[in-house]
């Protein structure tokens, strides 16, 4: 027989939680009213949700895949803002009948993305529904937060992390494929570059955003806070062997993968010109003004507006 | 036609919340990566979680409503670590037909509800769900946080707030009827004593919580965190007329409202015996050593052991 949440109840599955949850020292967790942490500079917070059905299927994902995804999309905008993380929050509402070891299952995923990071889980909310809804809030510091807007003319763009990876693996597991295995594995527990957000705010990032929405997609949303235009240079933009290769077998264009995919959380910012750019950031284009035009993305100094098309970047 | 949310998109939905949305100066809200706020001492963070047809009905509850009982359940939660509250974030998985003016209310409910407390919400995230699952992050702040931990033999037990309104409210409710509409109101909308929590911390007190899962569960998680037995005094506990006539008409024991009822969100705490209660708190009892016997509940004396029975009261 399998042990449900059900099972166990709320409070004791709350406990098994708890018991598994290593907690800071100097810290309050899970088990009060509210968690307490003692934070420095500014604190910075993102919450992000994740749904049965919607943002993943348990075909492709087991629990604790949906751990580490969870915990990484707000890890990462953490990360866009130039902070660490220091506690997360998770709000698991799920079916009475889930198995508990599935549900401690994620949280193991959540925590082992955040222990690298000295990051610790401090509290949540259990609740049923009928549909598995993973909500991971993130809290983080940082003494010099890098926002959408302060993109300048002149500027280099760059980009860290992988791009186009997980949206690959998506496309290798819908089409009923199990391989290449480092595709699928990144889209079942991507690595966004945590470090190199804190890294880009101590070089004098002007703007950061992570990639969760497209590359373009989300280029465009820093120029567009920014008021002014991003110019990508196409022969910079990164296009692994790896996904050639898959691409071709998939007969997929590759670049729909590297501009329209956001589940790697790539970090993209903008650095003054002069600045040695941060280890891990590769430029991939720069500012430039928009010139009376509306701000937004531009290719190889054309404009780009579709919503998204990689016919408008060759 | 109803515009539904499915019409104006994610980020139609987002640009219209923050429209309406005020933000602190100093601060960055929504439309970034993450929020930043400027925190003083300890911070202080908290989620939960309300989903439709199990903690809400459309029936019973507008969208304002919503807005107001998701934001009370975090908000009272950071009270009742003594802290205040800074700032929110909304994580709102709604179906895709929803009405954009269902959303909007829902906010519309969250900001009125922390408005006078100073706090401004401050971003979150907005997805599809086929079922609407609303989940409210607070953070707040305090200089000396009050655990569940810290109750000691001889301290006085107190509870501020009303304690039993919400759940008379919810039985009128669920009869189908609409009044007495100060209960019907206190379901819809509960007032918990916000206040009284920084105002607990300041006095001394030695533990509280806030009560979200009935008056004795609740004190008894109190007292087992403590390792103490808190003895309540059923002549102290508050029973209003408006609950006695209401229980009368409704041929139920007031007392099960009192003492099963959550969703007041009332607080509870302990005090060293010489302070002078703070305004707003009134006794129901005293805390006791366990002499041997499992820290807990005891009513009048005698040790109190069910999951709920007001027979044990009597």
């Amino acid at each position: 027989m399998v042990q449900t949440v059900a099972d166990v109840g709320e409070f004791g599955l709350i406990d098994l939680i708890a018991e598994r949850t290593p907690t800071e020292s100097n810290a309050i967790g899970i088990g009060d009213d509210a968690a307490v942490v003692q934070l420095h500079g500014h604190t910075v917070t993102s919450v992000d949700t994740l749904i049965e059905g919607r943002h993943f299927k348990h075909d492709w994902s087991d629990a604790a895949d949906v751990g580490h995804r969870a915990a990484a999309a707000s890890l990462a905008d953490i990360a866009a803002m130039g902070a660490r993380p220091r506690s997360l929050l998770l709000a698991l509402a799920i079916p009475a009948d889930t198995a508990v070891s599935w549900a401690l299952e994620l949280v193991d995923g959540v925590i082992a993305e955040i222990e690298p990071l000295s990051a610790y889980l401090v509290g949540g909310d259990v609740c049923r529904s009928d549909v598995a809804t993973v909500s991971v809030t993130a809290v983080g510091e940082t003494n010099r937060p890098v926002t959408r807007t302060g993109a300048r003319v002149g500027d280099t763009l760059a980009i860290a992390g992988r791009q186009g990876w997980a949206a690959a693996g998506l496309t290798v597991l819908s089409r009923g494929f199990r391989s290449p295995r480092a595709l699928v594995n990144a889209y079942q527990r991507p690595h966004p570059p945590y470090e190199s957000g804190p890294a880009a705010a101590a070089a004098g990032a002007t703007a950061m955003i992570d990639v969760s929405d497209g590359l373009l997609g989300d280029v465009r949303h820093l120029a567009q806070a920014s008021g002014v235009l991003a110019d990508l240079d196409s022969q910079q933009v990164p296009v692994s062997d790896q996904l050639v290769e898959t691409a071709s077998a998939f007969n997929v264009d590759p670049l729909t993968w590297v501009l329209a995919g956001g589940d790697d959380h790539a970090l993209v910012a903008t650095f003054p010109a002069e600045v040695n750019l941060p280890e891990m950031f590769n430029p991939i284009g720069r500012i430039t003004d928009p010139a009376g035009q509306a701000p937004g993305v531009s290719v190889d100094g054309r404009p780009w507006t579709g919503s998204l098309g990689h016919d408008h970047f060759n």
